[in-house]
């Protein structure tokens, strides 16, 4: 299994009521399968996974993989705080046909979780998956950093096919990349840094911005591969504000208002979480609007 | 509803294939019973509640409402990411006889919460639930500190009784003693500083540590109320190095372990929880020996 | 020597071009000696020490040790980033005739500064100094927490007297107090926490604020000296939202400001230290006021 | 005046009994003047500024100037925490003859500072200094991080001509590089992110590394120049591991140790930094000699 491009960490779409939209996510599916992205993350940080119950977790898998085209790499984000519960998720997930699970850290006794705390977790996982796992540091959401040390140690396993990195820091990339085994596969986790981390010999991105700008991602991944590289670094700094405007200062809410510019569905998302305010949805239209003119008349 | 003492924070025994162990609850809390202790706190952060489902957090509160004496007052965490949820944990509580729920922050999507974000969810939980709230801000595991300001404005409501900070920062206890209305409960999840936090005004405590060691803890809050300052001193420091060694370095584990030495039931943690190594047990021994001399016979 | 009571860590008086104000620092003293501190901190965090050059340090030094009252215990602050600036300043200090040195950790190489640094540059410091050394722990400036098994270790130094630990952290006290040798002064930094951290075991504290309202500092030891409960925890409240106003949130030129207000000489801050907006002089005076009804008139 | 390329991070070589070396400083100079290098920066965080007098880095600043050869630009590192004192610093640069100054942020009083201190400091400073002054965050040794929205403010100064930002976010480089007018440089101070950066539009960097690694990190920025992107990622992922081994985990002590492998004069640190263990010499030897076989025989 070859792991590349750029993957959308799909969105959780609500009804105003705050229910699961089904045929949003089949929706939104069915378009993103006329892009270039190489698959799909599926109940990740983005689709608000941590807001789910268990069954509406599985439906929400279910519409995913009824819609998905072929060629599109299917990832289930399975990881849950207990060692337990994360084998359970990561089964059903392969079970019902996702190729890979994204397993993000426990964190919540992180005052007492030691180095040997995330290898025996993610072992005991890899072990028990029936499909390959990537492990998945996303400090700003869990507070836990997967340290490159622990990543590397975790590369040998041969069921643990790479990594998301969230941190945004590039240095940690460099070094994974070059610790690890060849065929070892780093994912950012930043739009802002896609030609960077790619730079250093990372293989792609799962992108929450990808939700709603699926085709300027993959342009940029594919300007890269290219090697046009004035193309590329145009490209990745109109992103870096992007991402800046909608992910880093909205979060999902931001998101989703930037897939509803854009004809996607993305709705509410489920409180805590706020509403945008008018300046937000302003600051987003005009970064969308500076990307796809045919956008953000909401 | 008076909230004023020392409230153990349980834990949930598990058997060893990790199953929850409802004999072992009511067995526990019998004991409890015959202390001096205020009243309990089921699926709190010690009870390991972000690893149980649905049904394993109903039974255990269903065991200990059974066993529980009618004097002691009983508390729900009832705390998940999301508003709705909260909502409906905090009703079944309260159907189920529980007298208060400790709700603790939101956090998963902490880089986009802002203090409105606090506000709002407190407010819609406070609004809905029938039984009296407690704030509950844990930033060693949640990475949120709901911060004075907020919990001043959060005091105002009818139906949010109090607060547990587990910060262990004493001048925030002072902040909100000082800020707050008369009847505002502060209590302190810090078995390290009961004394300096009652020197400020604290009501009480919620305290792992009074899982094992329970009347330790609930002479400590006498001692104080009874002025004797020398002997609540000299208490206080052998509860210092008793939290540090059991709760702060070694978590659920080490409360379980230090719970085993003196005969309640306190087993395994679920998985990524590490067993402790024997260093780390004889190290609660000792301490647990010292102010237990007839336990730490394991 | 005993160190014990409470301390003002001292401001430097500047004049409006910035320039130091002997006379402003001598007045200034001269005040203090009327009252019940214990003796005084010169060239502090709160004595702009890093602002000024070693001429400017040393004219300093010499006005206060001229004007103290013989009874008042002085405390110099030769704290610098090398081990041998921070001897040479520590021995002019101690040929001056201060009494005792007060040294910050170095910290600017934080990131491979190790337990180990610090135990080596600490016991130079108190093997080459004439005059006992009290360790000083200030995060909230230096970025560097001198963890408790640091301290311990350097407790056992005969030169090294104690330790003025800003922190806030009362469990860091009690920690200390437990495990150093019985006559190793434990001080803390927060006007905030002085009843708190004299419960577990503090001798006292070294306090900006106590520049501003050293009667006040003073009464609340003696109250609880004398075990005055109710009425050390109605002032240790006081001042609690003093410290918070006028120390936390406004810093040195907050407690000038007070200073001002209270008939000291206070005066300006050196650049980038700015100015007080109106609202922050306002909340100040409103603070004074509370605790001394004669003062707020400026 | 152009900044762009890369920027050797000098070192302060001492000798054995911690006195500057001038005629080190001049000879590793004249080495470096043989290879592709851009400039010097004198007295930046490599060079142990904070550990010297005012008469020693005087010294330095005059020994570098005599030797420099006539294409390499100057910078001096002239921050101090106060504004008047890097006023005087950088007009004692500028008198010199350096062509550039490098001004760290203040940060002592980061509770304190604001947006709005960091903008009156540097337009203070801008605004006095006879040569372009350039910004720097160093918040892994300061604490403070001079936000995006600073940056650009600032880049609107006229004497502000860029900034050296070393807290390894490529992000943020992004930022600058979106936000700020085209002639403002952004150099990064991270050479695990060298490549990365100039990816994102950066225009060079001001490296410690290149203390030891000139050639290697001249020839990274040349590659990147050519469009030789395969060879550039492989230049790069060896300088991740060298700046890894030598900087991050070693600090100062580590440049010299890996400058003295090489034949420059690196020598002792001033204490409180440690002599490096054997063990760690080892990983420098082995990561220095794979870059330039030749070396690593000390």
């Amino acid at each position: 299994m070859v792991i590349r491009g750029i993957f959308p960490a799909l969105v959780t779409p609500f009804h105003a009521d705050e229910c699961v939209s089904i045929s949003g996510i089949k929706e939104n599916i069915r378009r993103y399968n006329e892009t270039h992205v190489a698959g799909y993350v599926v109940l990740g940080s983005t689709g608000e996974s941590v807001m789910l119950s268990r069954d509406e977790a599985d439906s929400v898998l279910a519409a995913a993989k009824e819609v998905a085209a072929p060629g599109k790499l299917l990832i289930a984000g399975t990881g849950a705080e207990s060692t337990g519960e994360t084998i359970a998720r990561t089964k059903r997930a392969a079970a019902m046909g996702y190729q890979a699970a994204l397993v993000k850290t426990p964190y919540y006794y992180k005052p007492v979780y030691r180095a040997e705390t995330y290898l025996q977790h993610y072992r005991a996982v890899a072990d028990a998956s029936p499909i390959p796992i990537l492990l998945y540091s996303v400090p700003q959401f869990t507070g836990v950093t997967l340290e490159t040390p622990e990543v590397l140690a975790l590369a040998a396993h041969p069921n643990i096919a790479g990594i998301k990195d969230s941190s945004g820091n590039i240095q940690r990339v460099g070094e994974m990349v070059a610790g690890a085994r060849k065929d070892f596969c780093v994912l950012t986790g930043g739009a802002a840094v896609i030609y960077p981390a790619l730079a250093v010999g990372a293989r792609g991105a799962v992108l929450a911005l990808a939700s709603a700008l699926p085709e300027k991602c993959a342009e940029l991944f594919e300007l890269v591969q290219r090697g046009e590289h004035e193309q590329a670094q145009l490209l990745q700094l109109l992103l870096v504000t992007a991402s800046k405007r909608i992910v880093s200062e909205c979060g999902v809410p931001g998101i989703k208002y930037a897939m509803d510019l854009r004809g996607y569905e993305g709705g509410v998302s489920r409180r805590p979480l706020l509403s945008l305010t008018e300046e937000k949805k302003q600051a987003i239209a005009a970064v969308v609007s500076q990307l796809h003119p045919e956008a953000a008349h909401v």
